[in-house]
């Protein structure tokens, strides 16, 4: 009879904490998905009680999720890719964390997701969804283009157009943009009668909020409405100037990520659009190739120094 | 002997309630300003006790300062100007409060400004500090365009001249934006060494923090610098939209207020700027004519129903 030990030997635990939640899997030896888990935020800038918590979580149910719940945290590695750790003071205090695995690695997002999307340490991501970035890894150079947040960066991201619809549309009202059929989407999504309204709806309100509103952007766009089409124009040639710098750069393939791309894409230079390739696998899959990759290396030099 | 009740029968005062001050004065029959006062943040928004602490607290340093200590706040009728009180729950909110005064005339922060501004009920104003708005009151109606707040609105004024400082500076130093002089500012300003530690200086800021980097934009446009130079003629843009939205209301004079009224004016329309009369005065003495003005209607209805 095999022992979970005997089992467990090729297994790895990938997991990708953003802001909203944390998402995990575990994967054998054949890059085999045997099960996923979702928990909470796992951003250690929201807290990293909440993080580790939210990333011990996610293992567990990934494994729960794949019917071995008879192994061991304790027995496996994880490869775990986190927002936030490319700030030093971060990274400091996830690895300080006495975490449940065998072994943890530690990643920023963008280089899991980089590395899920080729399965290759070359490549260069695009990211929009509630928030912007451009990414690339060529010989282990990494280099980050905006991803710098909200309000003030972020620019062609969900929480950027869902800014830009109210800050138009407010204009509107006011009778100083013109009409656009915003106005009347904007007023019946957030249920209010006028400008004063809306802006008692959405003071003070967090990226992800306005987030919520992009997609109105894009719907107003596709019907010709000039100043939607005036916004996914702005934000769509952020997105092609993050894309210029990454090319610089030479990377072997470069991809589009995160939940705006559907949206995105269509709008952006036709010269881009036809160079960016699909996603090999999402950034919890990049996750276990780091894992697999840095434990490798720590064996291969534990090998040189034992010889 | 005089009584005090003698002494004050036509004293009035004046105060004006913003976001991080109040200001109260104490004035004679004849307009003259006695003595001031100053105190902490006087909007309801933030809260109503902080706002009637606020409010008292500067009418009894503007007695101090007039040397009327003998005077009770109970023998004196003020007219009190606030900033949110044009939305009508924080109106009722304000209405509801037993004040310290012989009788208190609540008005919005912007009536007040305009009254001070003209000396009469026929005027109009734009005004940018940390914030941005304009407002008109003829024959008593009013009109309000802007003031939407931050960072959904509030266009040209301080706090949305310090965050496109920013955003641009972050654009430039990432290399999408060209190069500006604002780089150099920015990052000696906030003590920063690269676009990472500029995020992290203004993450989550509030709209005064912007505002306090508004200057630095002029500064560099006054030097010529292609991108400030963008950003003051957008601003200044929204400004001359605010105004000939005003101007078709025909008011009888204009006038412009604020903080950032010197560094923005060069920049408006010529036109406009031609058209822009000196304010009279501040606004907390329009809170005083406006109290004059609701008493006097009182007293006159009062007379009327008596006969």
């Amino acid at each position: 009879m095999l022992t979970s030990c005997d089992n467990n030997k090729a297994l790895f635990l990938g997991i990708d904490g953003g802001g909203s939640k944390c998402k995990a899997i575990v994967m054998n030896e054949n890059n085999e998905i045997l099960g996923t888990g979702i928990s909470g935020p796992g951003n250690p800038l929201h807290g990293i009680g909440q993080a580790t918590d939210s990333i011990t979580e996610s293992a567990l149910l990934a494994l729960k999720d794949a019917g071995l719940t008879h192994i061991n945290l304790s027995e496996i590695y994880a490869g775990v890719g986190l927002a936030g750790v490319n700030l030093p003071i971060q990274f400091k205090k996830m690895q300080e964390w006495q975490s449940p695995f065998k072994g943890l690695f530690l990643a920023h997002d963008l280089l899991i997701a980089c590395l899920g999307a080729h399965h290759s340490s070359n490549g260069a991501v695009i990211i929009s969804g509630t928030g912007s970035c451009g990414f690339s890894c060529i010989d282990d150079q990494e280099v980050i283009i905006g991803g710098h947040g909200f309000p003030q960066g972020d620019i062609g991201s969900g929480a950027w157009f869902g800014l830009q619809a109210v800050k138009q549309v407010l204009l509107s009202l006011d009778g100083i943009a013109e009409y656009s059929i915003m106005n009347d989407v904007l007023l019946a999504k957030l249920h209010c009668a006028d400008a004063t309204s809306i802006v008692e709806k959405v003071a003070g309100k967090k990226a992800t909020y306005f987030a919520q509103l992009a997609n109105l952007v894009f719907d107003a766009a596709e019907q010709g409405d000039n100043i939607a089409i005036a916004i996914v124009t702005e934000g769509a040639e952020y997105i092609n100037s993050i894309a210029r710098v990454l090319l610089t750069k030479m990377p072997a393939r470069i991809s589009m990520l995160g939940g705006l791309t559907i949206r995105l894409k269509p709008w952006l230079d036709k010269n881009l659009q036809e160079k960016l390739a699909e996603p090999l696998s999402p950034p919890e899959v990049g996750a276990v190739l780091f894992a697999r990759k840095e434990l490798a290396m720590q064996q291969s030099l534990s090998v040189v120094q034992s010889a």
